[in-house]
């Protein structure tokens, strides 16, 4: 294992994800990625048998656990530690959701960026030998997260043209020691807050973009990297706008990504047909675009070597309403055909 | 470094807690670890200097922070990782806590159980080597706790005597790999979400209690000890009422803990004195008990070994108004005059 610059860490042994599950709303099936995921709501309210958004959640979590664990062929108590977070206030989709598993639980905050953060922790605890299997959790729900941060729905809030759609959707990974599959994490570059003045909450793509640029500027120099040693840099949720702004980041500090710049909240959406306007966003959406899409790249050896870097916006409906900015963070992990 | 039983680590070496630095309101001034604190609000609203109860949190951490860095003569680039949590949504007061230190950032929810969350991901970082110092902060304060689970303080809303007393503080503490002092985290047991069927969201000590015995006695099995093995096992903010449910349950347990149960919701307040009913709680009471108090005990050689287990209930407001149970996690850390 190597501690690499300020922020990243090599792992000498490859932490193999060695499944994953993922459960998506009826917007999301019907994206370009719809056939890849492994569960879709069967009602159009996407409350997947609940009586409210946030148990709906909560059973997207549920659902995305049980679903990595059917898959694995593992039990609950394989699992040594479970990671898991979510947009919430204090997290109740997470408690709800893994409770019945009975797994030692780390909970996490790092809003849209938690599964990255996830990984990032997951990976940890399996490289230091501290677990042999360990599960990561997020979701995000599109109607508990507009209820979360702005309006509830049925206000019927209008949305600028540069805002997000929150992803309805889970995924779980199982992390571990065991050479079982052909993805694996290599290594992690762990963000910090970055405040670029933005007010505007809607407007996340650009709060996030410079910790995106931050943590991808410091992925390359930890590992001595250019974006030509990856196959995509993958951020997790800028949209159109945010991604834009990240390209002219990164111009600033002389880095050409070029091409190798995707984006998992354009890639679970149609932006042409679906009404999402920037793209997708959530906990959910880098999660179960991981699960669904860029794994398989890299497991049918497509892709060699992908930067993962979910993003995420620091606010909540509190912190907006005084007055204050919407900083952002980005967690980088390394996944690797191997 | 030895993994113990379902969900305990014991470290090779120790992790040194090589210092602390607490900030306190006025009643846990006044309550008697009160001359113990290092820094004291001078305002009666503890306000620290803000116009907002939340941001008078966000100052509590970075105050406590810049205390913990001043007393070990240590600055931030030095600190490799930073973990931190609080109760608000979307973890508001650490974001804008600890973003000028500019320290990679990992973000926990675990209600009032953050600190030890905290100093179980810290120290697993430090052991394993990812990070020769890292920081660990959380806080809590008492108007920003009310708004945000119950009722603004201005409501003047009632509260049962078996409620208890969100603690205005924030403590923060550097773990490192260089014995630089006599104190170290020598192993963690980590908790699982035991949900105990509590309907009460004011009865918070009763909804923590069974996720209390049930990492006391994961931590005594995994370790192969006695309660008469520790000098102390210190829950975080279980109360009078809270403790009182500990104890019976360790009984059904054939586990007698006596006398060696201490609550740090217990000791933070003069419960005949003050007018906190069930004792202190939240993220910060834990925290600024075990920096105040508990580390100079274990550092003076009065203790030899603590048992620390922070506890947290999970819930929001809305989980509460929609009819969820209060569930309960607890995060075991042994802490000893190494």
């Amino acid at each position: 294992m190597a501690v690499l610059g300020k922020c990243s860490i090599q792992y000498d042994n490859p932490v193999y994800v060695v499944g994953s599950g993922s459960v998506v709303g009826q917007m999301e099936a019907q994206g370009p990625l719809g056939t890849l995921f492994d569960e879709v709501s069967e009602d159009k309210d996407d409350m997947f048998g609940e009586d409210t958004w946030e148990k709906a959640e909560s059973m997207l979590q549920q659902k995305a656990i049980e679903l990595t664990l059917k898959k694995t062929g593992m039990k609950p108590e394989d699992m040594r530690y479970l990671f898991a977070g979510d947009l919430l206030g204090q997290s109740i989709a997470s408690s709800f959701g893994v409770l019945n598993f009975h797994i030692p639980l780390f909970g996490l905050y790092g809003a849209c960026s938690t599964c990255g953060e996830s990984l990032s922790l997951g990976s940890m605890a399996v490289a230091a030998g501290f677990a042999e299997h360990c599960m990561c959790v997020t979701s995000s729900h599109y109607a508990s997260a507009q209820k979360e941060f702005r309006f509830p729905l049925t206000y019927g809030g209008q949305r600028p043209l540069y805002a997000s759609w929150t992803v309805t959707g889970s995924a779980g990974f199982v992390l571990s020691s065991v050479k079982k599959a052909k993805t694996a994490i290599t290594g992690i570059t762990t963000g910090k807050i970055v405040d670029f003045g933005i007010k505007d909450s809607f407007n996340m793509g650009c709060a996030m973009a410079p910790a995106a640029c931050d943590t991808i500027v410091s992925n390359l120099q930890d590992f001595g990297r250019s974006p030509q040693d990856y196959d995509a840099i993958v951020t997790g949720d800028l949209g159109e706008f945010g991604r834009e702004a990240l390209i002219e980041l990164l111009k600033e500090r002389k880095i050409d990504a070029g091409d190798k710049l995707l984006d998992c909240g354009m890639l679970i959406y149609d932006l042409n047909k679906q009404d999402v306007h920037a793209g997708g966003s959530g906990c959910g959406c880098s999660a179960t675009v991981l699960s669904a899409y860029l794994l398989k790249q890299l497991g049918n050896g497509i892709w060699k070597r992908i930067l993962f870097v979910p993003t995420g916006a620091l606010l909540n409906k509190i912190s907006f309403n005084e007055g204050q900015n919407v900083p952002g963070i980005a967690h980088g992990v390394v996944i690797e055909n191997v």
